[in-house]
């Protein structure tokens, strides 16, 4: 079924979105990038503008039509019909249309060309997958910043400003945390207490923190991994490891089941969070000790997909060259 | 300084707001609620309206002037100029115009009339305060929702449907807390696994949840409180009564300091939760133990307030009628 044409393969994720335009044996022609591609929170129209300016820019100046393009999104985007997307990239006119698939299978096959495995992503959100037969078989987690996401970056940078908070208060120990977190909102300390019965410094972080939405706590998780020698930012990141540890282990993750693919920021730029969620793995599954695979995107798993999807085999060799001629063209 | 003329004292709650007219002696005259009267939820405008028809109710027909009025208000409200409320408030005509007190000293007088101690309150926030001198000390925690409250209704039923998100993609154990929130939502159990790879329960409790204001995750609290003996019911109460015991402590609480408050629901409601805030007090401070006095709201203690600024001195006699006369008047 290998073709004449080449594939478009886009990654629409919650910070940026990525699309790769890729030939039947797995070379990558182009690149692009565009904004946040997820439909949960953009809505599905920004979504598929996104995807489309990431598009146009991986195709350059080529007007010649695509095979077929395949989209990886958000888990609730796969119950939308793929004709609204279709309808968005029209001017690609892909001849076998259009095809949405699961993000976090895009991430799964970024770092590994096998069918079963397991990924964990904790990025914004957090969520874990076992992949079976070329299809999520189990989820667990990603359950969103209020009723789950145990873990991410939205849960990290939440218990740094509940810490400092505690801090300030005496609730909980001092921490280095506070210096970060303060001169990330710009805050001079204030320690005299008002009519309110709260240090300035207090008051001044409760009326910054309450004015941005509650999933931009996120961008406080790196000040965690700036101070890992804290005993409090150190408590927040064993924490944040065995709640992405137990997330792993119910999707059965960690045995012997074949590739484990670590994304997002958390755990690819949190070195010590990937390092105790394998340790915490290994204590809790004894005889396991996983190995995972960083990967910091889905989009050469988006070409992965796209071309098994259509028939193409995938082997080791089609897999180094995705990621060798990929890098290339991010370089 | 007694005077002839009555005081009105008002607790500006919320959830409720609750109006007292009382006289020199404590003899409480006429009582009035209306909805909530917190201004930072509500704004200013809609807090001073719940004060007005609370008041408007507590003095009937009556058209006689105030002597002065005493509005017990959350922390934020102690920097705003009475003037604004004494403009809303004008038809009563206080001589000795109006006073803004901290909703938590009111709280505080509502259970004692000595002018130190210590109050906890767990309502949907929760919040310790010393009172020294008849006046905030200090303040621990009521840094709110996504900052603090720690143990307070909205983390417990913040807690209650996570626990339950848990259980159901079995990242938790299962518990009985399960039942108690799909009935609340109003949802069936669906086990079928969808695209997304979650069952159709999960994917209905997360639709379910997000179309609430985080706050109201309050409303689940009282699902823990159903179900006591559920281990991981048991847990979240544990963890909420440590939150809250560290809360108490921070500000020098449950030592030989004069009489201890506890208000709020989660309190006076969730009996083995204000049980184990003693024990685990007991435990951290050895040789504590103390007796909490449970109060439902600050109305009473705005009432004090009221008196014992101008200078009426309030004794076991005073308080008694105030409580007595109070309580014919609300049955």
């Amino acid at each position: 079924m290998v073709t004449m044409h080449n594939f478009l393969a886009v990654d629409a994720g919650g910070t940026s979105t990525r699309a790769v335009l890729v030939s039947p044996s797995g070379t990558c022609l182009g690149y692009g990038e565009s904004g946040a591609g997820n439909p949960v929170s953009r809505g599905f129209r920004g979504a598929a503008d996104a995807v489309l300016r990431a598009s146009r820019k991986a195709l350059g100046g080529s007007a010649r039509p695509v095979h077929s393009a395949t989209v990886a999104m958000a888990g609730a985007s796969l119950a939308q019909p793929p004709g609204l997307l279709l309808e968005h990239l029209r001017e690609f006119n892909p001849a076998q249309g259009i095809t949405i698939e699961s993000d976090l299978l895009a991430v799964f096959y970024s770092g590994s060309y096998h069918d079963a495995g397991h990924a964990l992503i904790a990025g914004t959100g957090a969520v874990a997958a076992r992949v079976e037969g070329g299809r999520l078989a189990a989820v667990a987690d990603g359950a969103g910043w209020l009723l789950g996401d145990s873990g991410s970056g939205f849960w990290l940078g939440r218990e740094a400003v509940r810490a400092v908070a505690a801090a300030l208060d005496g609730r909980g120990p001092g921490t280095a945390l506070t210096e970060g977190v303060l001169a990330q909102l710009g805050l001079q300390a204030d320690p005299a207490v008002g009519a309110s019965g709260r240090t300035g410094t207090l008051q001044q972080l409760i009326n910054a923190v309450y004015g941005f939405m509650p999933v931009q706590l996120s961008r406080f998780a790196p000040r965690v991994f700036d101070v890992p020698a804290d005993p409090v930012a150190r408590d927040i990141m064993d924490r944040a490891a065995a709640a992405l540890a137990g997330t792993l282990l119910a999707v059965g993750g960690g045995g012997p089941g074949g590739p484990l693919v670590f994304g997002g920021s958390v755990l690819t730029k949190g070195a010590p969070v990937a390092a105790a969620v394998v340790e915490e793995v290994s204590l809790r599954r004894p005889g396991a000790r996983p190995v995972p695979v960083l990967v910091h995107d889905g989009v050469a798993g988006a070409a992965v997909l796209a071309l098994k999807r259509h028939g193409i085999a995938v082997d080791a060799i089609v897999f180094g060259r995705i990621a060798s001629s990929l890098a290339a063209l991010r370089d």
